[in-house]
């Protein structure tokens, strides 16, 4: 349990309510069009006879990480559709690359825009279905794969400027 | 590196392909209609003070999980879209819910078809789109949270009975 | 103010909220697929010379209805993302009809399924989508326009049978 | 019955229409992007006793009108897919606010952009799913529910400047 | 010109409107629910450079029509958003094929369905999306690429029973 | 089958790929926002008997045509849904027309936007779907309409500049 809770001051941290708490799509009107990027990434754990199939598909047939690659590109796309108080972004460029290390696919995605906000939550949302789409394509043989380490690990441009994970 | 390299007959084994490695929406016309229900639950950390604001909204405003929960029950009925070789499903009910301890918020999400094909990808993308919609309410203050732990816990109905994850 | 608070027991004659209040996609696993009819109304009121500008459009250019029927019946398809605790339903069949009187314009939406679950929602988002399109296509000549009176006129199938609405 | 039937020249008031009265999707290349803002309201009207519900929820449990303000948030955002000749809008600023008395709920939505074209739809959009949401989750208990009085109030920025609804 | 104008018992020949010719999604409550399938087929020319891009994907890098093929089947799920009057339909299975022949891409997409409305415009939305991808990934090199030939191929199930063209 | 096999070097020739030949949605961040127009074209082919019912629902009830126009015009906004590596794009224009000549109508798009990309992708698709749409109003009669000749006509804008179809 938190042990210090938080003052009445502490609720307007949360930009994405008013000051009576209200949920609302936050003003960024005014603020400054600004290359902004960001990366993210994810990991999903499997059997090692599973990435044995993954492993066999890269070299010859079966393409799995090729095809979770288009759906996260396109699941980047779909972001203000599937979080509730984010705003419509112009992308203007998105890059998604799986690597392999033992039992465990990593998908990385880089989102950018020129615009008023940020897109870290475009970034987090290709590899969220990145990854959903692995499962997908691999549960018939392995429904215990476990997605995990999903999170932002570095982003840049906007008022908040340049941020890189500690991980 | 997979020990066990999988033999030609291996291919066959991931149904979204066919003979000749090519991707497919898989044939479910002659599977039975079963009631089929699917658990999953994935987890995001976080720092106590952030916590300390989202138990806060629990309380009182800023209701950051009631936000999630309605975005992980309109995600669910996006998997179709979001998965390449999805088969579009009747959801017959769709529940999430939320714990929380110490750190860590815990989304658990449970779907549920009268239907042809299972609904553990419904589950896992409602997880992953009310684990996002709460990084994105909270990461004005904390950028650094983690996603993690995210799996099928239980499914049941069909061809391939139930199941339960070892976890 | 209401005068008669409700008791305990009432919250969950409010199917969309679980016993602790928490908003879910309610079961409809074990109700019976039944025909379901359900027929809604809602009209749209507009300047003498804005209306003189729809009729032109009937008998001859620049046909407002026939696109706002268009748009209606595409809208009445789009139910389920956008009302969040809907479920997805197969329509097996929508109509929109429109009727003029004076400076109003009646949209009237009929929508039916063979499903577990009803199809109001679906006649009630079509005459919205109906009536919007209606406003978007006047507007540059008629801003103050109303849309008013949109109701269920009537339903029929599933549990609770045949309702019509007593206006 | 319109007394005044529109000349040959009216057709054109109609800017979705070309000269020969076909419908498109008008250019707004030239226009400038300026800050542009839109207010709607709309009404539902109930029974005592379900306003007794909506009113319980926001004290405790069940919270409607939460659940319908990220609705009609989200709504917003699908404005251009929803209305034929609609262009899509990268929205700044979305908020919405609900007010009770007696037995009426009034939603009030503003939507902003600073782009070429206004977003008086994205508002009305907005208040209609709004209104929409509440009935699907009072219906249950108060079918005869009616939606009225669905309007712009107010709207700035472009070319026709600013324009406040004479109601 | 047409030399036999159709009598007045014509209109009622296009199912998607009534008597009076006012659009509507048809009537398919009373359909049975038998197996359909539907067999749709498209072509692209291009120059003979480009075709050996596109073979050399396929044998290394850069696979045009594994990425075609995806887009393909997530168009076919698609297609009652974009076709104003389909049904919604449950697709059990999508497959797509892409075969080639000195300059021209062929694309052929199977689509089936247990249900009361047949998929033909399934399968052709499939194809056309699939030949649409082929054009973005390839338009770089070579805008001058034509589709064609895009037709139905054959069907079956429903009241009309099989149907084969003649081509 | 090609003659002149591509060097190593042309890989690159294909924007959507990277170096090691994944997919990628391609950076434009760096492009300028110009003015940017893409026409295109393609016709659909049917009976006669056919041609005479869409003839005829241009003069009187069933206007075929109508509804494809705006299904075309909706669809140009839905291009960077079903085109996986296509940037979302603020349209500013989009206009649709047909032709009609012995058995054969001709829909003509032309998308503009003011962008970092050009809207040659949306241009094609709403002659695609608008294509679909009169196939899916007209199949019930004539299931052996054939869609051809579907082309970029002409572009202007960004760094290739003015690019007029041969054909």
């Amino acid at each position: 349990m938190p042990q210090n809770p938080p003052s009445k001051d502490d609720k307007n941290q949360l930009t994405h309510f008013d000051v009576s708490g209200k949920a609302h799509m936050v003003d960024v009107g005014e603020k400054k069009e600004t290359h902004r990027i960001a990366i993210a990434s994810g990991s999903i754990h499997m059997k090692p006879e599973t990435m044995a199939l993954v492993l066999a598909g890269q070299a010859d047939k079966g393409d799995v990480l090729g095809i979770a690659r288009i759906a996260a590109i396109m699941g980047a796309k779909k972001t203000s559709e599937l979080i509730p108080l984010c705003h419509p972004v112009g992308l203007t460029k998105v890059t998604v690359d799986f690597t392999t290390e033992n039992t465990c696919v990593t998908c990385r995605a880089q989102a950018e825009t020129m615009g008023k906000t940020g897109v870290e939550m475009e970034a987090l949302t290709a590899v969220q279905v990145g990854l959903l789409t692995i499962y997908d394509m691999l549960k018939a043989v392995d429904r215990g794969m476990v997605m995990t380490d999903i999170h932002l690990q570095e982003k840049s441009g906007g008022q908040s400027g340049h941020w890189i994970s500690e991980k």
